[in-house]
């Protein structure tokens, strides 16, 4: 694509020292010195921008923060990074002003919070920046995970009018100022997750995934919740085990991280400098050692003992949902790393899952992780007809609108099963970020939808 | 990710004859001779399946069409197609039964309608299967080519509060019953495009990419339209060139076919049999050779030449926006191939578009297929501040919910422009359907969202 100006990454990745060169970007920083100025000139391509050094300081009279840029000159090795170049401008033009008065992102250290108000500046911080690399990567890393393995991609419905979770906080759609039923032929709403729709190809390409938005109408205002969220979605058929499905889950988790040490180090380094902690649990994902996993009762046993230290808000007892405090305990504080949680209570989970021999449990895996908590959620399905059909019977849906997701069990089932990975939970962990909304670009929640 | 059953696609490429081998899928066909029984089990992993033959016809008894089957035996060459294997089943398992009286997907040819009304399970028919692979080799080699040029890839929203095409078609959003407005601060839409939201990225990162889904809720029941579809974005910086953007363009067509004549050639060969003008435009499409570029003016000129023998619906005439049929004989009669139409009059095109020095028309592309007719639409954007605010102040929209966006032309602005292009449609293009409904897993259309 050659009409396109190079990224400063190429120029600097592959240039030669000496040769000329035209730096195109915006301006992050500007010094004048009696004899000499200097630019940071950054493009988004690396962590840090390129230096310009200006032999008369007057070249330098134009520029201000957040400027863009044209500026010409020579390559040279700088005397200041190792292994890094910079540029001895000939000639400097200002595309674009920026009003140093206004410009609402100059040189001091902002607050997350306060980049947020800037939704539409903040891309050029270098916090942002490193999130938005990262996550291009990342995503980059998912797909070549999953399609070494085969996997076939599957793009799952946005517009759906199957509730996957059963009831709920989900977003109705409507048409022209009528509801939705006047345009579609029945109620529609934003899918909460594409598993339904994914075990249909599942039950025809084997291995399938999605790698798509996901809408929830969460009322509450947490760090870990998003009215819009990008979410990993697996589906096996032929899979009648939970540790083959937990083997997929980890895989997909190691294999991402190892990519994003090849791919991502400037960034992951950026965000692990200074905290030990971080940096041992991304070490920690990477490495081939299987991550602990345990049951559901072991979980509530663990906590049970912590408690007369924790002291938990919610009593931990069997039974019972996992809590946030509770999933935390487990992996920040008693494992310090990934956890598989398996075989929770049937009664606090979704009407699909396997159910176990022991009538109480269902065949399903949670994977907790330091930072967000609930990473990765996924089970088993029933992929028994009949049971299914009471099961869903019992739970009163008499309209026949899953008679199709039934019919995937009459004809040719298999045992099999998925999961799911928030995508922005997923660069929390690595980002150690206390909030999805400064991971995800143009952050939706309730209250707020700016853009 | 040992933990899973083998495709058969992996068995047939990488297993050596006389090995003995397991082989999962679903049967397709099942023929009972005398003194031997085949059937034809597929798993999605190829065009066509695998070939097992049973020495004892008794094997095959509980073989019926669509059944999943677990079959032990030995790989062999086969001799009916060369470079391709058989299995001599010693063992067969049936997994899940399918009832022959009921399952709907029988061997004989159903058309692509009938098809439709049985979503659930169409993606096992060969059709749906190769279009759901060429699907995902196409996703593939989407991002390929864009990540090798250095793009970003940026997660635009779907929820947005802003309309990029200016009124219109756009769904509502309501939670809990309630309008969006009661849970977010402000009324909210399914977006229509990411182009806006991408100008934000393309000013920080020089070079970004959506691959997202859009909503129009549009009333026409054609083959070409769909309520919710995806669409491959990408917006550049530094870029002041209509002919630039077209070579970005360009080079995305060309480079993502060319990808798949070299992963997905037996599902190109699959759709393009017995149809020479197919294979010739996937020929023309990977071909070096620029494609050819016409103006607006131009191509008016081009179909009221052709009026006399085309005897066009809507005669073709200056400052009219170009009709199905007006394009429709551009790519496919005139030029017989992709041809760009550039340069627009103002008035049939949204605010955003950089004016010419005309004062008439605006640098705008858009580029003509056969088939699909319109498969990417682009422009350079308008970078100046002044005159898009007057612009903006024209159109009425004065509640300020643009200041982001001419926000991004008061701190370093830059030339800059972008395109989208339609994935189904590019889709639709290469396999030579009628029906985009063909092409998206659930199609969702005006009086239609099943599932």
């Amino acid at each position: 694509m050659g009409g396109l100006p190079p990224t400063l990454r190429h120029i600097v990745e592959s240039g030669t020292p000496g040769a000329s060169v035209t730096v195109t970007g915006w301006v992050r920083t500007v010094r004048v010195q009696k004899r000499v100025a200097f630019a940071e000139v950054s493009d988004g391509s690396m962590l840090r921008g390129v230096q310009v050094t200006m032999d008369d300081p007057q070249m330098a009279a134009a520029l201000t923060t957040g400027c863009s840029v044209e500026i010409t000159g020579q390559l040279v090795d700088s005397p200041e990074r190792e292994q890094s170049k910079e540029v001895r401008a000939t000639a400097i033009r200002v595309v674009g002003a920026s009003d140093p008065e206004h410009y609402p992102l100059q040189k001091k250290r902002h607050t997350l919070e306060f980049l947020r108000e800037i939704g539409h500046i903040r891309p050029r911080s270098q916090t942002i920046g490193a999130v938005t690399r990262l996550r291009d990567r990342a995503e980059a890393a998912v797909h070549r995970v999953l399609r070494d393995s085969e996997f076939v991609r599957v793009h799952t419905p946005a517009l759906t009018a199957n509730d996957c979770e059963g009831g709920g906080e989900t977003f109705a759609v409507a048409a022209g100022g009528q509801p939705g039923a006047a345009f579609f032929d029945r109620k529609v709403s934003l899918t909460v997750s594409g598993q339904l729709h994914l075990e249909v190809f599942a039950g025809a390409f084997k291995r399938v995934y999605a790698f798509n938005p996901a809408f929830r109408a969460e009322p509450s205002q947490t760090g870990r919740h998003l009215s819009e969220f990008w979410m990993v979605e697996a589906e096996c058929a032929f899979v009648d085990s939970l540790p083959a499905l937990m083997d997929v889950g980890e895989a997909l988790v190691r294999g991402t991280t190892r990519h994003l040490l090849d791919t991502a180090a400037p960034e992951l380094e950026f965000f692990s400098a200074g905290n030990e902690r971080l940096a041992r649990l991304v070490r920690r994902l990477a490495d081939p050692q299987q991550y602990p996993r345990i049951s559901y009762t072991e979980a509530i046993d663990i906590l049970q003992r912590a408690d007369a230290a924790a002291k938990f808000e919610h009593k931990p007892r069997w039974g019972r949902a996992l809590q946030s405090e509770h999933e935390r305990h487990l992996a920040a504080a008693h494992f310090q790393g990934p956890v598989f949680v398996t075989d929770y209570p049937a009664e606090t989970k979704p009407f699909y899952m396997l159910p176990n021999a022991d009538g109480r449990t269902v065949s399903c895996m949670d994977l907790l992780v330091p930072g967000p908590c609930e990473l990765m959620g996924g089970s088993l399905r029933d992929h028994d007809h009949a049971r299914l059909a009471r099961r869903i019977a019992d739970l009163g849906v008499e309209d026949g609108s899953l008679d199709w997701y039934l019919d995937l069990r009459r004809y040719g089932t298999t045992p099999h099963g998925g999961f799911g990975m928030g995508f922005e939970r997923f660069l929390q962990m690595l980002t150690g970020l206390d909030s999805v909304r400064d991971i995800i670009p143009f952050p939706r929640h309730a209250g707020r939808c700016q853009y």
